[in-house]
């Protein structure tokens, strides 16, 4: 590990810090990028969908920066214990986060068909669940953040609720597509965006499971119960 | 780390070694659940459905195994440079193939419904494209076993085939929509299998790039150019 950088030793407790810190930002970068999307789909606007794509590889850089800097403190540190806990959890949110991204990504992509043929009115229902997954996530942040293992399972519980909603859109979908032969490739992708979504919140769970593991050193519920509501839908 | 298993100490090789082998047995376990998966599709059966449902456990508990191991051998060995690469993409190969079991038994979840309805005839096309994502996930296990960057790289490019694949079910499922309105719940059920058996895929080459990171000690391709083929459908 012979970087330019190995001079600067800083604390431990510094570079963990540090750590967080830029975990929280990239976090909050596809908080940004969850927000965007849903955006150019309600503004219907390509280019600006365009830029939400490639503002994706902000996202996938953080991490790739962030995966060297944990390599960096493996090294010079050799973390045992709580901190390892800490450093293998880093990894893990940064891998949730990189994911939200593209989906994030994908939503917007996924966009730009939809804003050349006849809006479907399900953007609404689109919206709303962005907006409950942000705020998943946004929460689930500040629990690490903070360090707050019971923000975390409240984060982990609400996941309930964006199931429900995405449940919901879901099936508004099905009706539309019933209704009219022409409304079955935009619906697709809007089943597919939302199903982006709800993968959304559950990576925002994973990321709950992991700060109440580094704080309490046990998993949050082994294994967590799974939900798929949308196995056996009927409209 | 007080654990009764650590007066046994074995040599580093031989760690990683034994670290390789379960990894490799959880990749064999999430082939196997991939085949089951489309095999209980094609004979539509309800139970054998839930078993495969059911089996999605083991993977995740092998996976908790592996994350143990490599806290231990952190915390024993310290590893650095490339036996941290090493530890690090083993950590990543396991938590991708977690993931990918978890899309097989979905896949198997949403036969339940299925078997209850007329058969859409594209059963034929879901069960090629899974036997092509079984086969990258079995060549890639071999490359990772062997320590093979040229054959990861062969699994990294073949992806491509299995998107295209995957945009011929997808179309033929926009048409028997278009046909029959009947069809669309169902339909929408095989649109997920789908694209949960392209993501295993994408899963696979996750695991080729680690492959050549590990053996090279640099990314593949840096970032990865991102397919995403049915992000604009003209059926």
């Amino acid at each position: 590990m012979n970087t330019p950088h190995q001079h600067i030793i800083k604390s431990y407790d510094e570079e963990l810090k540090r750590l967080t810190g830029e975990i929280v930002k990239m976090g909050e970068l596809a908080v940004a990028q969850i927000e965007a999307a849903i955006d150019v789909v309600e503004r219907r606007d390509e280019r600006a969908a365009q830029r939400v794509v490639d503002n994706d590889d902000a996202i996938d850089v953080l991490e790739q920066e962030i995966s060297q800097d944990v390599v960096r403190l493996f090294a010079l540190r050799a973390p045992i214990a709580s901190d390892l806990r800490n450093v293998l959890a880093a990894l893990r949110i940064a891998a949730d986060i990189e994911r939200i991204g593209d989906y994030a990504a994908n939503v917007a992509k996924r966009s730009i068909p939809l804003s050349r043929v006849a809006p479907i009115p399900v953007a609404g229902g689109l919206a709303n669940l962005a907006e409950l997954a942000a705020d998943q996530l946004r929460n689930v942040l500040k629990a690490y953040h903070d360090q707050d293992a019971e923000a975390a399972y409240e984060v982990w519980k609400a996941d309930a609720e964006l199931d429900e909603a995405y449940t919901m859109v879901f099936r508004a979908l099905l009706t539309y597509m019933m209704e009219d032969p022409r409304n079955i490739t935009p619906c697709t992708h809007l089943l597919f965006m939302a199903k982006n979504i709800e993968r959304i919140g559950d990576h925002a769970t994973n990321i709950a499971e992991n700060v109440w593991f580094v704080v309490h050193g046990e998993p949050l519920v082994a294994p967590r119960a799974k939900r798929d509501t949308t196995s056996n839908p009927e409209p």
